[in-house]
C-alpha cells in the first residue's frame, strides 16, 4: 500500500489560481473549505483533519474560523507543519504560538506592494484635490449651478507641500517612488529604523513621529499593525499635526483611532482623509462615510487581477515547497532565524 | 492734464490673486466684468470700452460673452492690443482673427501641466482598478455582503499592460513622468511630431494613431482640441482598439465622440473611462454618468489652489508686460513668429 498523500486544507476562496491548485493534487490531497465555523474546525482538527500537513489561509479565513490565535493554535495537531497566509500583513495570526509548535508561517510580502501603493496614490490625489466632493456634486446635479468643480472647494497640489510617510517598508517605498514625480517640496519619513542611503533616495528621515507630524501637510500610513502601532494616530498625535492635514491609510484601520479621526475630520483639524481600511471592517460607520472630506474604498488595496492571482500562487508555492522540501519560500521575518 | 491710464477689462472671476490685481491699478484702470451678455459687450466695445487696451479672459468668459470668434473679434476697437487667456487650451479664441487685427494672445501653457497630470493619474488609477464601483458599493451598504471590494470586480494593475498616450506636450510628458513608476510593461505615445530622445525618455513613439490603439490597454488623451483632433476618438477608431480598453480624458470633451464612447462603454468594448471633460460641459448626460464603468469629475484638472493662483497671476503678468513693454510673456505658438 502506498503512503497516503499529505492533507492540505485551503480556506476560501480561490479566485484566479484554480489551475495551479489542480496541479497540487499530484502531491497532496486538497480540501477546500467554503463554509465553516470555528467550532466545527476545532472538532475536525481532532477528527477527520487530525493528520493535516498544511493550511492555506485564503482571504476569508477570518470570516470562516476567526483569528489563528493562541486558543485555536493550541488545537492544531502535531502533523501540521505549514501555514501559508494569503496577505502581507499577518496580524490575524499569532506567530509566537505557531513557533512554539514548530509550525512555519509564510506570507506574501512584496507581491502586494505595487497595487497597494497605487491605491495609496489614488487616495492621496483624491483627498488632496477634493475630487470626491467634486464627483459627488456632479452626480447631485450641482454642475453648472455650483460653479467650478461643481462647487467643490479647490484642493491642494503637491507643490510646496511636505509629504510624510509613516512606515517605509516595501509598500512605503513603492508609494514613495510614485510620489516623487508629483513634485512635493519634500518627502519625509518615519520608520523603526532608518533606511540605507540607497533605499532612502529622495526622502528625509525624521527621528521621531512627533517631528514628522509637525512638518507634514500630508501623512501617508504604510506601517504594519502590531502592538506598537495600534492607535498610533490618536487624539494627542493629531493635536500635534498641522491644521488641515491630510491623512491617507491603506495599512490597517486600527493604526488610527477611528473615533478620534472622525472628530478631527469634523472640525477640519484633519482637512481630508483617503481611507482603504477601517477599524472594524467590513463594518464602516455611517458617520465616517457621510463626512464630505472623506474618500473611502472597501479595502481594495490588493483588489487587482494580477495581485490576487500572484497572492494565490504564492500560497500554493509555499505549501508545495513545504511538502516537497520541508521549508517555505516567504517565511515571516520573526521565524526566519528560529528555523533553518 | 496727465495721460489717462490704459483701460483693462477682466472677465470674472478672481479667486486667489486679488492682491496682484490691486497692484495693477498703479498702471491701469481695471474694470472687473461680473455679469454681462454678449450683446451688451459688443455695444460697450463701441461705447464706454472703445479705448480698451487689454482684456483678461478669466474662467467664466465663455459663459459671460461666449466665444472670442471672428464675429466678436470683428467688433474689437483698434485700441485693443492684448488678450490674456486664463487657460492652457485656447480653443475658445480665434487666433487668426486676432492676428489679423494685430492683437496679441497669451495663454498659460505650463502652469497647468502638473495639476492636470495629477488629475489624469487619479482617473487612470480609478478606471483601471474599478475603484469608483467599489466606492459606490461601499456607500450603498454592499459591504460585507458583496464580498471583496464590496462586490466590485477586480480591476487591472499596470503590470504587463501597455499605456498609450495621445498628445505628448507639456501635460502628456508630465503625466508620462507620473506613469513611469507604476510599472507598465511599456508606454507608447502618438504626437504630431516625435519628441527628441531626451524628452522621449522611457516612451516609444508610434508613427500612427492606429498603431497606438492596436497595442494599448489603457489610452490617455492629452492633446489639445483643434480641427484635426475634434472627434479623434470615434466609432471607427474605437473599433480598432483592444476589447476592454480603458480611456482617460483630461484634455477636451470633444476630442472624443461622446455618443460613441457611451455606446462602447455599454458593450464593454471600452472597459472603463475616467473623464474630467465632456462634449457639452458643464452639461453631462445622465446616460454617461450612470454607467457603472465611468469615473467622472466636473473639470477639476486645474482646480487646485496653487494652480488657479498661478493662472490668475499669469493673466496679470501678461497684461502688465503688454502695457509696460508692448509684448506679452507667454504668447500662443501661432503668433510667436508673426509678432516680434
Amino acid at each position: 500500500m502506498s503512503k497516503p498523500k499529505p492533507l492540505v486544507l485551503h480556506m476560501n476562496p480561490v479566485r484566479f489560481a484554480q489551475e495551479s491548485w489542480a496541479k497540487m493534487n499530484d502531491i497532496a490531497e486538497v480540501i477546500f473549505i467554503k463554509e465553516y465555523s470555528r467550532e466545527q474546525f476545532i472538532e475536525d482538527l481532532h477528527g477527520k483533519f487530525n493528520n493535516v500537513t498544511a493550511i492555506g489561509r485564503g482571504y476569508l479565513t477570518k470570516e470562516l474560523v476567526g483569528l489563528f490565535d493562541e486558543e485555536l493554535i493550541s488545537q492544531f495537531p502535531s502533523s501540521l507543519k505549514y501555514i501559508a497566509h494569503q496577505g502581507a500583513g499577518y496580524d490575524q495570526v499569532s506567530v509566537s504560538a505557531l513557533t512554539a509548535k514548530n509550525i512555519l508561517l509564510s506570507h506574501c510580502p512584496d507581491i502586494i506592494n505595487n497595487s497597494t501603493a497605487d491605491t495609496n496614490l489614488y487616495l492621496l490625489l483624491g483627498a488632496m484635490r477634493n475630487f470626491e466632493a467634486g464627483r459627488c456634486h456632479l452626480y447631485d446635479g450641482k454642475w453648472p449651478a455650483g460653479g467650478f468643480g461643481a462647487g467643490a472647494k479647490e484642493g491642494w497640489s503637491p507643490k510646496k507641500k511636505i509629504l510624510g510617510i509613516i512606515g517605509m517598508g516595501g509598500i512605503g517605498q513603492a508609494f514613495r517612488d510614485r510620489a516623487v514625480p508629483l513634485g512635493f517640496e519634500k518627502i519625509v519619513y518615519y520608520n523603526r529604523k532608518r533606511l540605507s542611503k540607497g533605499k532612502e533616495k529622495e526622502c528625509q528621515y525624521m527621528s521621531s513621529l512627533d517631528e514628522l507630524v509637525k512638518v507634514a501637510d500630508v501623512i501617508s500610513i504604510n506601517c504594519p499593525l502590531n502592538k506598537s502601532t495600534y492607535h498610533l494616530i490618536n487624539s494627542s498625535l493629531i493635536e500635534k499635526m498641522k491644521f488641515g492635514v491630510i491623512i491617507v491609510n491603506t495599512a490597517r484601520g486600527s493604526v488610527i483611532d477611528q473615533d478620534a479621526l472622525v472628530e478631527n475630520l469634523k472640525t477640519g483639524k484633519v482637512g481630508a482623509a483617503g481611507l482603504d481600511v477601517f477599524e472594524n471592517e467590513p463594518y464602516v460607520p455611517k458617520t465616517l462615510l457621510d463626512l464630505p472630506n472623506v474618500l473611502a474604498l472597501p479595502h481594495m488595496g490588493t483588489h487587482s487581477i494580477q495581485t490576487v492571482y500572484e497572492m494565490e500562487q504564492s500560497v500554493i508555492d509555499n505549501i508545495y515547497k513545504g511538502i516537497v522540501s520541508n521549508t517555505m519560500i516567504t517565511i515571516v521575518p520573526e521565524q526566519r532565524n528560529s528555523f533553518s
